[in-house]
């Protein structure tokens, strides 16, 4: 199915040096995939004809004069960014031009400005990020990782729809399990608002699993973990500050000394195997799940390979209607009014 | 100075096939330790034989004919094991008997004990669940680990005071810093609970370090991280869970072929120094804070190794005072009755 994705070129900590590249190898390998690159066009042209390439009908370039930059704040970039390569990218996708659009850049400005243009679904009350990461078993879908600092149990169950669709969709599982991240399996546990949101899952037509615990999601008991953004944000946040502790201290134990380090060339192998299975570049992409069109954040280091796996991630969604199907839902669990699918381009 | 620590000698999986051989090895090195021994007498007896020791005036044995399941409930506990092992050796700390108890039984039976006998310090609402952590420049400690679900500002605020003293007295820092577990680093960042004990945090005399995020915890920002019993449950577990597949994956692909076999063989040293860094037996012994008393929880499966590390952080807690020292920030935080240090014995 022929879909064409607004990329922010502009956006993430290398800007057009990663986004063209990525580009480029995702239009060679995907025939039915059009970019529109959004940014100043002299600055796009220049790195294209730096890669040997030039703009045609499948990669066209979207002037777009400003930038928003990677610590500006929300406010500061909607109110006086309006022509940077995010808005525009993002404007694409509310007009129709575009099916989705990728942007590196700043998570809340991003956020403020998707949500601020393309407004949420009708049913959502908030937009949610959603995320992947690996497990014993393959991978799960997490979500909120960071936009819902407070949540109402609504929220909570929203979320959990949101997400149980997103992976039908790309996953392609008929009824994927929804963990809710709580303190302890019994439905007694937890604050408030999680055993709340354990009668609303409870009664929901979702294939809730019930209560999960942290270690839960890297042995991937659920495909959908379902959390507020505080929890979920810890939660990342505190599993790449650990991932980054051992790769520090299994590094500074194969350079002890002459003797280890020729162990570790020996187990260079064994090692670039182990880490490829924890590469974070391959679960690059987070989803802005809730809104009336695709958004899909790369993280702001990413590089060429990573931002390929977020384009990769906007087009299984655009593909697989994943808007649609969260309108479905929300109309099966008696979340929305009755016509309100139709709304949606 | 000499102290005496009652042991709750039937607790955890394996009850006193662990914590008898921990606690021969703990009087041994530790001249000045007393040791009570609760549980059925026979069966200490002949686990004591068995270790080809007996009791003596430093190695006592106290009668307690029951014993807490590892899965009974708090209610049931409290209610209906009013002789259990973990009850008797709790009750030794609220006569006087011994100044610490440790036990590895289950979490909930042993907080509720805990709080119904000893109670809470004056200025303390309740009492937070601290535990030690690895970090690339040695280690922190994180509070509250799953106590209580729900928090207010003012919580956050006593566990920071109570986990600030925890450290002054144990790591002997004079003024160990403080971070509160945000998804931020900005003071607007965060929940509306979290924002409002930011706020308490920097109008106190401790040294508050600020906001930190979860990838703080590990790198070792600060000396001490303050969250709800939820999130830092959450952490908890998902770091448990992330080791879990990082050792399993590691593993994995050593075991992969013949070739990888022989690497791992030649690798062993290093590997075994590696994992050694990250052994959480040395982290062993999650304190109880805000009671009248030194509770220490051990890990339930904890070997005799770990259990040792429980038995020392109670001991060391003992001798520094780590209850006056909490008792006095209150003062200073204006947070208790003046003259209420006069009551903890």
């Amino acid at each position: 199915m022929d879909i064409t994705i607004a990329i922010d070129a502009m956006g993430g900590d290398h800007g057009p040096h990663v986004t063209i590249p990525a580009v480029l190898h995702a239009i060679r390998h995907d025939s039915q995939l059009s970019i529109i690159l959004v940014g100043p066009r002299d600055v796009l042209e220049a790195e294209l004809a730096a890669n040997k390439a030039e703009a045609g009908p499948r990669l066209r370039i979207h002037h777009a004069s400003e930038i928003v930059a990677m610590d500006e704040s929300p406010q500061s970039a909607l109110k006086n960014k309006k022509d940077s390569s995010m808005r525009v990218a993002i404007n694409l996708v509310k007009s129709g031009e575009a099916n989705a659009c990728v942007s590196a850049g700043n998570t809340g400005a991003l956020m403020a400005t998707a949500r601020f243009v393309l407004k949420t679904l009708p049913g959502i009350d908030r937009p949610a990020i959603a995320g992947i990461l690996p497990t014993q078993k393959g991978k799960v879908y997490m979500l909120d990782l960071g936009a819902n600092a407070d949540c109402t149990p609504e929220h909570l169950l929203q979320f959990a729809i949101m997400g149980a669709m997103l992976v039908s969709c790309v996953e392609h599982k008929e009824r994927p399990t929804v963990g809710l991240l709580n303190i302890g399996s019994e439905d007694i546990k937890g604050n408030e608002v999680v055993k709340q949101a354990g009668e609303l899952l409870r009664a929901s037509h979702l294939n809730f699993y019930g209560n999960i615990e942290g270690n839960d999601i890297y042995k991937g008991t659920t495909d959908v973990v379902v959390c507020d953004g505080f929890v979920g944000n810890v939660a990342l946040k505190t599993s790449e500050g650990l991932a980054q502790m051992v790769n520090r201290f299994l590094t500074q134990e194969f350079k002890r000394n002459w003797l280890t380090k020729m162990t570790a060339l020996m187990a260079m192998p064994v090692l670039k195997a182990f880490k490829r299975r924890l590469d974070h570049r391959r679960y690059n992409g987070a989803t802005f799940l809730g809104l009336r069109g695709v958004v899909v954040k790369s993280h702001g280091g990413a590089d060429s390979l990573a931002f390929q796996y977020a384009i990769r991630a906007a087009a299984e969604e655009s593909r697989n209607g994943v808007l649609e199907r969260i309108t479905e839902q929300l109309e099966i669990e008696h979340l929305q009014p009755q016509l309100a699918s139709q709304e949606i381009k």
